[in-house]
């Protein structure tokens, strides 16, 4: 079932270099292997920001639940989610 | 090139049945043939609403322009753009 | 699957008052047999207002989207969706 | 009387993780409390999010006030209160 | 119990002014008795605006339900409802 | 003259339980001095929230002002201040 | 007394020419006979808009609305009001 | 002087084709002219919009507010204004 | 030229006292002076606030952006700006 | 290809003044280097404000988001993109 999620950073201004390129390095590491997974189908950065539009692949609410609120960025974040299904007027077959 | 855009319709509570059946088929036409040419690469209804998010893959900002301002829908939606790049921890290589 | 759904009604102000007891009534026929189906598991009045707070238990996104865009009221509420999942905290068997 | 709250966690980025788990388990005892007693009638998790939906089942403004106000995360939560009351469609006899 | 409520009246631009004089001489009426009864405990015009604000005592949400969706005026404006308690500063021992 | 007034308290997350409980106090006997004095002639909590409703007669806008930023809380309030005159369809005597 | 008010005009678009021309005429009349009496200090267009920003000198909360509620244009406009009062760096003596 | 302008068009949804075409190719000859004398310094599309940035370079607020209020298209736009002037690190001799 | 400039004040909570004292009484002069100039035609408190309403009498844009840029309390301000005209109705020669 | 760009600083307010001159001065040479190539067209402060509008001209999205991204102040920086083509009434050869 696929959700739609958009989430924006917002660091706080006095985070350390180091703990920060920590935090990224962790959260990319875990947004590969989900990615591998293929439950987080898609992952763009939108042009301009520290913000991406992401599409999750999963079971259900709960498991979307676990994966977001796992993201070791999760605290810094500002999360909307949207749940898909499939448009009536879509013609591909495995987008939904 | 990747645009992200969400479109919700809101059409005018006077306007006919048969109006709305026949911009609506027109709509459906035309999405499915920019599907097909590639050009609108992911298209999903938002569950519980009239809105979907696509995904569009053109060649610039004027080819977006030119394929959103001809949905036969387009007077009667609220439409949201924003531009998407490859995010750095993406690990598909189709996907930008 | 539980979903958080809140609609609140805006009909059009020339409407005529039979047309709005007519979509009315079929509104409300159509929202207790859903409840009967045990598909939508709670309706509540927001007191003071023309709108409601409910839970839908659902399969899953596609039939979210099959009832409410089937609600007679659709064209004019709007509606805001959350996906909801058990709360770590909660001690109830039977609400999740 | 039934109330709908929805409370979100926003929790100052310079707390310790000490201090963090010792307000949540606070709350969690006195949240399982309240719903043992009837007065936190349902409880859940909005997914995607660091906040819940709930419903609470009191005597009336006043001890909303007193259990809201009480609540060890209530420093750290945006919360929006909604008044409820029976839906005229509602089936359920123990829904209000 | 009390409640404060903000009422912004929204005539549509086409109602004639006989229906408006109509609807509002009857809901002149309805406010008053209402305010003899000792319900809408409070009523004053916000200055510079078609708006109020007022407090109604009733005796519960659902008591406040038929009170303000039995307004004339119902249909044509946006309301906010916000449940009052005693504050703890307060002197007045009628106020609460 | 009447004015309407909101008050939401927001106290930083840093500062000291004994420094939020000593202005508190001062708040509180200020409030309760102004009362007394007729000049807040009303004050109810927000249910499920940090916040008040307050109704000030005073003489003018001049001493609101004054009213206002003496309150040991102003520096830490959002405050939102509308003016009210008698409504047309009020039938108290002493509410205007 | 000052108060500042901001109003925005919103003609519906489908008010013929001749009865906008009426309204209009007749606002500056009225808005022109104010300010000869001293009751509307200043009036200012926003470049760029049909909007005006404008401070009142009237008695109290009272003879504003009952003022601003006579305006010919006042069912067509947003209307956001703000009680004043003198700035202590005020130097002007005539400005308050 | 520059201005910053952002118009989005919002035609009503029962205008005739032939009076919105009637009153686009005015607008065009409008904004083109003053393209020509040097008023108009700039002119955008928003892609995937019915909406413009433009840059005006006019003599002072009073020319501004004659040119916006003169579009044909003015009863159907909204438009935000921003006083522009030289950036300090701008290093374009010609852009202020 | 006239522009209508609000500004908000918000210190950081954590500011000494002895350091807002002296930024406000910089500030004091430095608005005092403008006001002899005849550059800061208009200064009022906004009622119940930490908030003025003013009205700048500049050369041009550039010179309202290097007075506004230099105020003391610029970093700790919101400010919105709004150009302003002479309006066709107003009837003070000294108004614009 | 043309994007509008909308930049607002916010620095902490417990950043030092070395510290903020030292970023300014990064960020005004990264500046002045890009509109040197071409690749920043526009570059305006926004009067009364510490905020620009700027149009960038790159090869595509990526290029936009590797640009925004390098600023020195782009952590302190509320930003909005938009992509702009060139506008059907447009007379100028050079502005798309």
């Amino acid at each position: 079932m696929l959700y739609h999620v958009e989430m924006t950073v917002k660091l706080p201004p006095d985070m350390s270099a180091e703990r920060a390129a920590e935090i990224k390095a962790t959260e990319k590491a875990y947004a590969q292997e989900l990615q591998r997974q293929g439950k987080w189908r898609h992952l763009w950065r939108v042009a301009g920001s520290y913000a991406n539009v992401s599409v999750f692949d999963v079971e259900d609410n709960a498991e979307l639940q676990e994966i977001i609120s796992g993201l070791p960025l999760f605290p810094y974040m500002e999360i909307r989610v949207k749940p898909l299904c499939r448009h009536p007027s879509s013609v591909r077959d495995d987008d939904s």
